[in-house]
């Protein structure tokens, strides 16, 4: 064809070079894949170069907090414009690299401790965000547009060939390697020790360039662990609702629950209210779930049967061990988790997601998005969305299917179950339910195209409040669901708003269930039925086996 | 509690005993982890127990055809109704296990040369079906509630420590051997060759508990080979309404195309009648792809960026290896492809799916579902349905979701392309478009709940015949939906049936849109315009790289 001979392995040939500069600086000091920790700023002025995308491992959990602080003290001059992505913006030193002018783009999922700080640096013009996504669309995107030039990971440890151990907090780094490691890009590893044998190979060495025994071990944030001490009563009342009212009626065996008390006092009630109402061995048997501390009493009394994680949980790693049948674990013994795998299992395999949220508007959209923060969305649009890629049947996802599609003539289809849970006032008196969103003031200032929506509402089947369920699938017109909304928002100005007599015939349909019309009476709604009413009791109830972190441990 | 101890490891002591059971049986035989193709059925009933759920490997390429030919020659009444999971049914071995009753039960995704087999044998009560799955959503199960006990897999090579190299073709076996290894089940990998170093690592040897050296290399389906030749002046058009009416229209950068002749001409129509309309650069830069032999003269004219494959392609490897800026290729230059990733990927990280079906409904339902012939759906019903999950904006994505809602107060959101590409008659002048699918009575045959749809008319929003583009989008009532799909459907009884004058106002309004609406000149529409008109065509694109399997070649 007369033209030039095009080159085709630019990116290779660019690998190489960088390798061959890491090696030219470190000279002896590399023992093959080995890097000493005191050399790390020169291995990462050798290995990056400006505007490279770089993913950081910030999981929600795990974090490669040696590497961060390390590539926020890098040299602005010579390492800059570097694109970020990261599941979870965590540390201080996950938004430093913006102040300091290394890194000027960002793709994420969450940021929840620091979404005021990135709302703050996006609007001061020191970073581009480009999207917040899900976890399992971030990662999907690895492979297609947003590929990493160099990875960052953190692993338990090594042996000396660079074969890494991730150990029970795998989360999300056979993802990010995959992606990297595959598309001629550079991997570099932060382990907390070196050792002889590893417990068992979570990642080749093919796949990992570098490995930097850090100083100190990773940091990981014990996310998952609510103390059953600070369950509120309103908030056994409303587990016992969604255990009566949803998870009996629709049979769901298969589910995912998201952070917080809501659900940890759900947890709490099943080997106790649930068992009373002879679910035992109907409901909550199959989890997508990191291992939560508040299921070791429904663990215990049989109820659950299996349990995928996307990360571990600090202080779950004996019980985990122990208990074999029920968790992943390897021929070690220890726990493989995979957030990649478990979003899938949770999107697909699941029958419903729960999930707690700040604020609601009269569609049922939801978001987390408030004025001044922005704190992206987690696993939960995964998760909280109908699966409708999803083919096979069961009694949950065929019976909400109905419910949604009664009376019309479209092709018979189920649907997930996905309920919002949330008191109609949240903490300092803000209601949780608001005629608009502050998702769309927070769009106009930040120059979104559309406003960030956490859970749409035509995805939402169910919100519950301490007033009610109100079941959305059997909602007939927009004007339904808005009064089906504003009859379970209680005394908030939106609920106040309501057509009293359109919430009482919605409530004759069955279209809003209150406590009585379940069958529950409000004063039986004690803490006195939680299964753990304190940290240490569920360490009794683990028969000792669960050891939770100190700050959640006052004996 | 004063009750007896539980035990909660019932499943390591199990697998304990089976890999007893195999040292016993297999003697000296077994070295390491290596066991002779010879004593396959010794080692097959020694780990197998009745009733296991066993993952057998049958990806739509890769094949552990060596393992299959074993477990369908075990005798049944040592072995027997087992519970099969597997992706892909292909070949004979994958039902014979049923109608010798070794197996009982089965849950998978496809069985295209299977389907009127499967469905004799479902009908004689020979086998159990527990669902029909997509790619992901099988794996998803495989970590909640279908998690294999044993499984079988391929791979292309092992080192005496069980590593395992899959080479090109790794496609599910990392899910498998997840999910199997982590739950205390037994992993058997049927291998080409046992080498002293592999190319790399795909699969650690923790993972696996048997390599069995196979007599014969593992099969492998050229399945996305499509001969340019038998690329029809139809379906040139068609292409060129997709390209124009669709591909330009949304600026689709990120995309998957189904199998198919007509999808293969859209790829092989890019560097000529894309370029000639200024499209490089613009469209379908980004791929979600097995390495299709027909994308390789649009690689070459520099359309293409990225392509991330659930597979490879036979005759492809070293045309790949060239090629490494494009795939993801390991550092040993091979490639590694990944069905869960690229599936997520063309979930979450895609702008559009365009593929053909058999059969559409009025209401645009679309299935590969025909009377006798239960053949799955693949990965279809996961790329071709809206990411409900997806919160990253893109153009196409937001055009598509402004125009479908248009005029409603919803709140804003995109949506993905969903196109169905097909000729409104079909071989034997069976027509695409019937008043009711035969999914239906399918249904009501094999006892399912729901009928067998590969992709809901509401997920889709583009249906594209020769006769022009129906954009779903658009519609504002079933009414309108119905005409539109009428109006595409030409002289198929659906097509005659359609009210000429609504779909005039269709056609005004841009819903329907025909080839001359889009300045499409019909006589233009040949052959002429393929980028390679033959098998030789494509190798010569290639460079010489491309190397065909022998069924393709005449020279």
């Amino acid at each position: 064809m007369g033209a030039p001979e095009r080159i085709w392995n630019h990116q290779q040939e660019n690998r190489t070079r960088r390798l061959q500069r890491a090696a030219g600086t470190l000279g002896a000091d590399l023992a093959g894949k080995q890097c000493p920790a005191a050399r790390i700023a020169d291995l990462m002025h050798a290995v990056l170069e400006p505007g490279d995308r770089v993913c950081l491992e910030g999981n929600n959990q795990k974090q490669a907090d040696f590497l961060a602080r390390a590539l926020a003290a890098l040299d602005p001059a010579r390492v800059n414009n570097l694109h970020m992505l990261q599941s979870v913006l965590a540390l201080p030193e996950h938004l430093d690299v913006f102040d300091k002018g290394i890194a000027s783009r960002l793709d994420f999922s969450f940021s929840g401790p620091q979404a005021a700080r990135l709302a703050r640096l996006a609007s001061a013009g020191k970073l581009n965000i480009g999207a917040i996504h899900t976890y399992l669309e971030l990662f999907g995107r690895y492979f297609i547009d947003l590929t990493p030039r160099v990875a960052l990971v953190a692993a338990q440890s090594a042996d000396r060939y660079g074969n890494l151990y991730t150990g029970p907090n795998t989360e999300d780094t056979p993802a990010i390697v995959e992606a990297t490691a595959f598309r001629s890009g550079i991997v570099i590893a932060q382990v907390n020790e070196v050792v002889d044998e590893l417990p068992r190979i979570d990642i080749p060495a093919d796949w990992v360039d570098f490995v930097v025994p850090a100083p100190t071990p990773h940091y990981i944030e014990p996310l998952f662990t609510r103390d059953p001490a600070q369950i509120s009563e309103v908030q056994v009342l409303m587990a016992m609702m969604a255990i009566k009212g949803i998870y009996a009626e629709y049979q769901v065996e298969r589910l995912n629950h998201g952070i917080g008390f809501d659900t940890a006092a759900i947890e709490l009630l099943l080997p106790t209210y649930a068992a009373s109402l002879g679910l035992k061995g109907k409901i909550a048997s199959h989890w997508a779930l990191n291992p939560h501390p508040a299921l070791i009493p429904a663990i215990e009394a049989g109820f659950v049967q299996s349990v995928h994680s996307f990360g571990s949980e600090l202080g779950m790693e004996d019980y985990i061990r122990a208990r074999s049948d029920v968790f992943f674990v390897g021929p070690d013994g220890s726990m493989r988790s995979n957030r990649a795998f478990c979003q899938a299992a949770g999107h697909y395999a699941c029958d419903m997601f729960i999930g707690s949220t700040l604020q609601i508007d009269l569609q049922g959209n939801s978001s987390t998005a408030t004025l001044g923060r922005i704190s992206g969305f987690g696993g939960a649009p995964n998760m909280g969305s109908d699966a409708r890629g999803r083919r096979h049947v069961s009694p949950a996802w065929l019976k909400a299917g109905e419910q949604a599609r009664a009376g019309s003539n479209r092709i018979p289809r189920g649907q997930k179950l996905v309920v919002q849970m949330v008191e109609t006032f949240r903490e300092h008196m803000q209601p949780a339910f608001v005629e608009r969103l502050d998702a769309w003031q927070l769009a106009e200032q930040a120059g979104m195209a559309i406003p960030p929506v956490m859970i749409y509402g035509e995805d939402v089947t169910h919100i519950l409040t301490e007033e009610g369920i109100a079941n959305l699938l059997l909602c007939r017109s927009d004007e339904e669901r808005e009064q089906a909304i504003r009859g379970v928002a209680g005394y908030t100005p939106v609920g106040l708003g309501r057509d009293k007599r359109m919430v009482e015939n919605l409530r004759d349909r069955g279209v809003i269930r209150r406590a009585e019309d379940l069958g529950i009476d409000k004063r039986l709604a004690s803490r006195d039925l939680l299964a753990a009413k304190t940290m240490k009791d569920l360490v009794r109830a683990s028969g000792g086996l669960y050891d939770p972190p100190k700050r959640f441990r006052n004996w």
